[in-house]
């Protein structure tokens, strides 16, 4: 019997363990889905966490290892002795298994896979880094002789012992492993028993190199539909399959990162990932460490239009009431700019984007910049010159928001281009850039105006 | 033979067209697969499309409606003539077909209904929104009778029609069609044909309402990695399953929202969806009309942060330097608070902000923006004073910094979170009004800073 997963297992269990009912906490846990126990377990603190683990059994350590994230299942397996961690990565998936292996002290990784009776699965797909292809797929999965009849994959997938992972396909490969077509298990039951595996798969297959990253990977699952993705090495030969779930996890981290980078909330070198629960619980420092170089570039962009200011104090002075507008305009060009780039770097990530017809892009964009620019400025404008009953005031606002968002608007699209050009993430790095130009230049073109249009009054 | 899509494929039909070698074009269309023939049917212009519609085989148009956006879908659908129309939705798998219905003009929706063949089993899709379980779901699934054995399954599957849907599980029912049990395809291949699908179908399957919102149903899928989801109605009757290919293009509009709201992309009613391909190539005035209402209400906030500093004139006109540090004060309380709003957003859709919790997240929330203020506070504050040689004025640059920084950071996490309370997507408005109330209080806060520290110069 399942029990569903809320708020009140977790008191539950908790309330269990305080009173000493260890195994009837263990029971519960035991209980749940793969899911719920690592979200129950995460929920725990770290030393009841190790006081329990001894006790949990190993399948119920490998979902919870599965589940957990990269980082924390690595702490919890370090944490876990020599002969529990090799029987916990026995009874993970594959791909897990490895993963976490690549995120183990050396020693310690050596060791296990020495330990491990599925080493011999684990060992190929050490080799591929996590985010590729290569790292996500799983060894877990049918795939027989093109040349075997129907009847014949079905009594060998009856012996077989059943796989964890649900792939609903099997592959057919020729006499040197090479994929050669694919089959869902729905067609495979529908097909007559004498049947070559051959003429029930299909050869038109969508495939992806071992080395392709995992959004080129999960962006093909996602165009064209499917449940499982075949990963082939340079020879064709079938090396792996990439499970839709992996993709959608995989999604999800880029469209997170995209998010964080847009708004300067990871490290400049992007070395830092973004983990949303880094963020919001992890240590204050590490914290701290992700979001404050962008906010220190933002500041000296906020010196630097100070500095331009200052340059201009002798203006300023003479019409005091210029200082009243510097907020509007420095406040519409980084929004603008923002709006801009996010729309640029999704734009890109979607593959809507072509960057081959960029300047037509560019260009749509400024009009959009400068229209908005001309609607609120207009707006401004008509305010500050009735408010101050100073028109050529009004038509300084007015041409400081036009010049300013337009601006924004072709560099929130010009500076991400420019790093997808440089082999670079676009969003990594776009908007400080982006915020401390803009800063910079709306205040400096705003008096560059008022010079022009309110000399006489200096 | 399957014809991989690339650019060059576009320029080959759209050279073969301008010769006009229409069928060999035609042709070409045929033999991609369906998320590339729309992809290229969406690139040719619009009337090389009516003019090439009639040509296009019922399978074809149907894979085209199918891949294409909704509105794109609709606008094509309604330029057909009535006939071909009901042949594509016969083709479409039902799910799109319904979508696609309900968003035609509801004259032409019964005229399509009356002729199809299938309508049977799209009507009771046109029931649900197209955001919620129930609009995702299809009904092209296998389901049979729990007392049914495995054997009898086999032949039942051999003898219906193949399913255009790829569910890799049969579901199990029992007399009144409440659902009670799944198995996977292939632990039915690796049943006994005497078994009852009762025995090897798990009661233990996480289910989903038909009225639960998209977003529900896809961190189910995602959360329990599975590749379907049977959809339940209130008597727990099976009425549809949702695939793991709708929960991820679920889940990527949602990411898209949540990154389009953030930075104020979409008009604050929410009414007009995040469509990134709007934003890139649609019409002018729709990019405006939804980003436009957010630069006013920033605008207005930075008009309002203006007449503070009118306020202080005086003050300002008396120490002219107060005015150079006015965009740091700004540009860090803007940026320290979007980065707390898309924190607290994207925990908030993750899951990982447990609202019941609040108070302790935004309380080390306030930490760190309070953190990050006195650090980076104090290296703006030497700046200035050391420079400026008035080390009050230092005094002034840090503390505003100080409480700039701690008021974004709580006004980051408190604003969405009270949005939450009160039913709405935090996404949607918490940032215009965060931009604006820290624009106002950033300044104001300097200003009062500066009158106390600096009165003796005024």
């Amino acid at each position: 019997m399942t029990i569903p997963y809320t708020e009140r297992t977790l008191a539950l269990v908790l309330r269990l363990l305080e009173e000493e009912h260890r195994d009837e906490a263990l029971a519960i846990i035991a209980s749940l889905l793969p899911a719920d126990k690592a979200a129950l377990f995460d929920a725990l603190d770290p030393q009841v966490q190790e006081q329990l683990l001894p006790h949990v059994g190993p399948d119920d350590v490998a979902d919870i290892l599965e589940e957990l994230h990269d980082d924390d299942a690595a702490a919890l397996a370090e944490s876990l002795d020599a002969e529990a961690l090799v029987q916990a990565l026995d009874e993970m998936e594959p791909d897990e298994a490895a993963d976490l292996l690549g995120d183990l002290e050396p020693l310690l990784r050596l060791q296990a896979l020495e330990g491990m009776a599925a080493a011999d699965e684990v060992r190929p797909l050490l080799r591929y880094p996590d985010d590729s292809a290569g790292g996500l797929m799983t060894s877990d999965y049918y795939v027989f002789a093109e040349t075997e009849r129907v009847g014949q994959v079905f009594r060998r997938m009856r012996s077989e012992a059943p796989r964890d992972e649900e792939i609903p396909y099997i592959y057919a490969v020729d006499e040197q492993g090479r994929l050669t077509g694919v089959a869902r298990l729905a067609d495979l039951i529908r097909a007559h028993p004498e049947q070559p595996l051959r003429a029930i798969a299909d050869p038109d297959m969508i495939r992806v190199s071992v080395e392709a990253d995992q959004e080129t990977a999960a962006r093909l699952l996602q165009r064209y539909d499917l449940m499982a993705l075949p990963v082939v090495d340079t020879a064709g030969r079938l090396v792996g399959v990439m499970s839709a779930d992996d993709a959608m996890a995989a999604l999800e981290e880029e469209a997170s990162e995209d998010i964080y980078l847009a708004s300067g909330i990871v490290s400049l070198r992007g070395q830092e990932a973004a983990r949303s629960d880094l963020l919001v619980r992890g240590p204050i420092w590490r914290t701290w460490r992700v979001r404050a170089p962008f906010l220190l570039l933002t500041m000296l962009g906020g010196l630097v239009a100070g500095l331009v200011i200052h340059s201009y104090e002798e203006a300023l002075e003479a019409v005091i009431v210029l200082a009243m507008f510097i907020p509007v305009v420095m406040t519409m060009g980084g929004n603008a700019g923002a709006q801009s780039t996010e729309i640029f770097i999704r734009g890109h990530a979607l593959g809507q984007i072509e960057t081959r017809r960029f300047l037509r892009y560019l260009l749509r964009e400024l009009v959009i910049g400068l229209g908005m620019g001309i609607v609120l400025g207009a707006l401004a404008g008509i305010i500050a010159g009735i408010w101050q009953g100073m028109p050529e005031l009004g038509l300084v606002v007015e041409l400081s928001l036009v010049c300013t968002m337009g601006l924004a608007a072709s560099l929130g699209f010009l500076i991400p281009y420019g790093l997808v050009k440089l082999g670079a993430d676009p969003a990594a790095g776009a908007s400080p850039f982006i915020t401390t130009i803009i800063d910079m230049t709306g205040v400096l073109v705003y008096f560059l105006l008022a010079i022009e249009f309110l000399g006489h009054l200096l």
